[in-house]
């Protein structure tokens, strides 16, 4: 028997970050109660008494009223039916480690942009195997959409993924807004892969911005960058996917070209000469692309897909290997 | 019998806009001598005394000595056997109006990104029948390639379209240079639409950006762009290409998303609140997207293909039709 979400489904997020903040923002537009697990006591006690997260897109403002905030991960998964995971992947299984309660009875949402390390596999591929739930009990929602666009109340569009395109439609209802508009998609694999593979892209492009070329070439990289996902993708795991459409190619162009986009601006660093470690000290926030350099690198392994731009970012952030090298080499493979 | 350019044959360039400008300084990288066509005297006598054009690309310097410099098209057209035209589409006929010296043993070669107003039809198909140039004689250059940063000699990308690959390699060898990487392709039906619409949609980022839209939304409606461009080649004239390469997204990326896009500036303008008049007078250039929209909404008619997002230009620009409304009724189209 299928599962189907009911439409009173509770909804709980799991996270604090930027994105996890604005999926909350997002669900109270429709949802009268939203539970939110958010680990670090300070942050908690301040989102309760001022309604405010104070790390991240500090200028939405919460009911704490609609809230059911809690530090425990137990509780909050146990009052709802939806669980939206949004902390980096890096820290999905630390995230979750404290959780006891059974997530076999419940709809998984991953709203992470990233493969879960060691393991090699995506987030829903680990909700599956480690929690036991099944692939039509999991769902992804994607963008192209940076949070603080979200905060701005920006038009955005967001792309449920779920094994049935009913599914994907109550969950849609859920986060359709007067500034979110929702597609649909039952391409959880495809979808997944496009969003871990467009942040390395985005490094890849902050880096030759730091080099010093110009448009003309960010063009080119970019193009090249689609046709990379694209080839991954259908090598890998063929269907009939318009990697034209927002959720590819258009999450690719975001986090490309954006000014809010943090593996861009990790990759500049990179670019103008900063050690790794020194941008990571820079960034405030996780760059999801690098740890998908390496991890994208390992899966590539087996599958031996042609992949010279991730293999570029790779060898510049994990092996020492010269930027301005390694970009004036791939220059030679780009068409 | 094919014809198969000379690699010694020379070379001429028509226009004396930015991307002329550019094309002369590409070429002069690698042939000893070089004619060009300006029709306008003090800009010639510019150029003859000062090694600069007045006009554009003012940074750029030529040696007065490798360029045959001249006001005859006839003259500059009999001494080259390849004929570069890099004229505003607009502008193409009253510019070659001048013109006596047959061009039916020439190779001509289309730097225009537009259609030839009137006719309906693009710049080769009219070299094909007013001057009875034969398709294996007609070439094309196509970017992403904006102008200023070949003046820069920022590492840009040009594919060379012709019929057969022999005549694309040779062409290829006159502009490839240590910033121009070369590709090739024998798409010139493909190559040329993707060229004119890109210009459109430039101009559709352009109002949205000037109505307040954020980089969210132009990511999904320049993803949406290149679907319409893809569906519109693959419906009018199918072929096995590969729309993700350079000179189809390529360019449609650098056209929608560089600060040197005039086309997306127009647009810009018109979300602003200026009136399609008012902005025209402030651009110094011409955007070719302005006739562009015009041209393809015409050419559609037969067609039938669906094309929102150019209609929605089309109607702001020539039905009086308001930006704010026309751009939120095109938000429900988009994908």
């Amino acid at each position: 028997m299928a599962y189907n979400i009911d439409r009173n489904a509770r909804c709980a997020v799991v996270g604090h970050g930027s994105w996890a903040t604005a999926l909350v923002k997002i669900l109270l537009e429709n949802e009268r109660n939203v539970g939110w697990y958010i680990r670090n006591r300070d942050v908690l006690e301040h989102v309760r008494k001022h309604g405010t997260n104070p790390r991240y897109l500090r200028d939405v403002r919460f009911d704490p009223g609609s809230l059911h905030l809690s530090d425990s991960l137990d509780e909050v998964a146990r009052d709802a039916e939806i669980v939206v995971l949004a902390a980096p992947s890096v820290y999905l299984k630390t995230t979750l480690e404290p959780l006891t309660e059974p997530l076999g009875d419940k709809f998984i949402v991953s709203a992470i942009k990233g493969i879960v390390p060691d393991d090699l596999i995506t987030v829903a591929e680990y909700v599956n195997r480690r929690y036991d739930v099944p692939f039509d009990q999991i769902g992804i929602v994607s963008g192209p959409c940076h949070a603080e666009e979200v905060a701005l109340e920006r038009l955005s569009y967001l792309t449920v993924v779920c094994k049935t395109l009913e599914n994907s439609r109550i969950l849609g209802d859920k986060i359709r807004t007067d500034y979110i508009n929702v597609g649909h998609s039952t391409d959880i694999y495809g979808i997944e892969y496009a969003s871990v593979l467009k942040n390395i892209y985005a490094i890849a492009v902050g880096i030759a911005v730091g080099l010093g070329y110009g448009d003309n070439f960010l063009a080119v990289l970019i193009s090249n960058g689609a046709m990379e996902m694209s080839r991954f993708m259908s090598q890998t795991y063929p269907s009939n996917r318009n990697t034209f459409a927002s959720a590819y190619l258009g999450d690719l162009l975001v986090t490309s070209y954006s000014q809010f986009s943090r593996n861009r601006r990790f990759g500049l660093m990179i670019g103008k000469g900063y050690s790794v470690h020194s941008a990571q000290m820079e960034m405030s926030m996780v760059a999801e692309g690098y740890y998908a350099a390496e991890c994208i690198m390992k899966i590539n392994r087996q599958r031996g897909v042609d992949m010279p731009i991730a293999r570029m970012v790779y060898d510049v952030l994990y092996d020492g290997a010269s930027p301005s090298v390694s970009v004036g080499r791939l220059t030679g493979r780009l068409l």
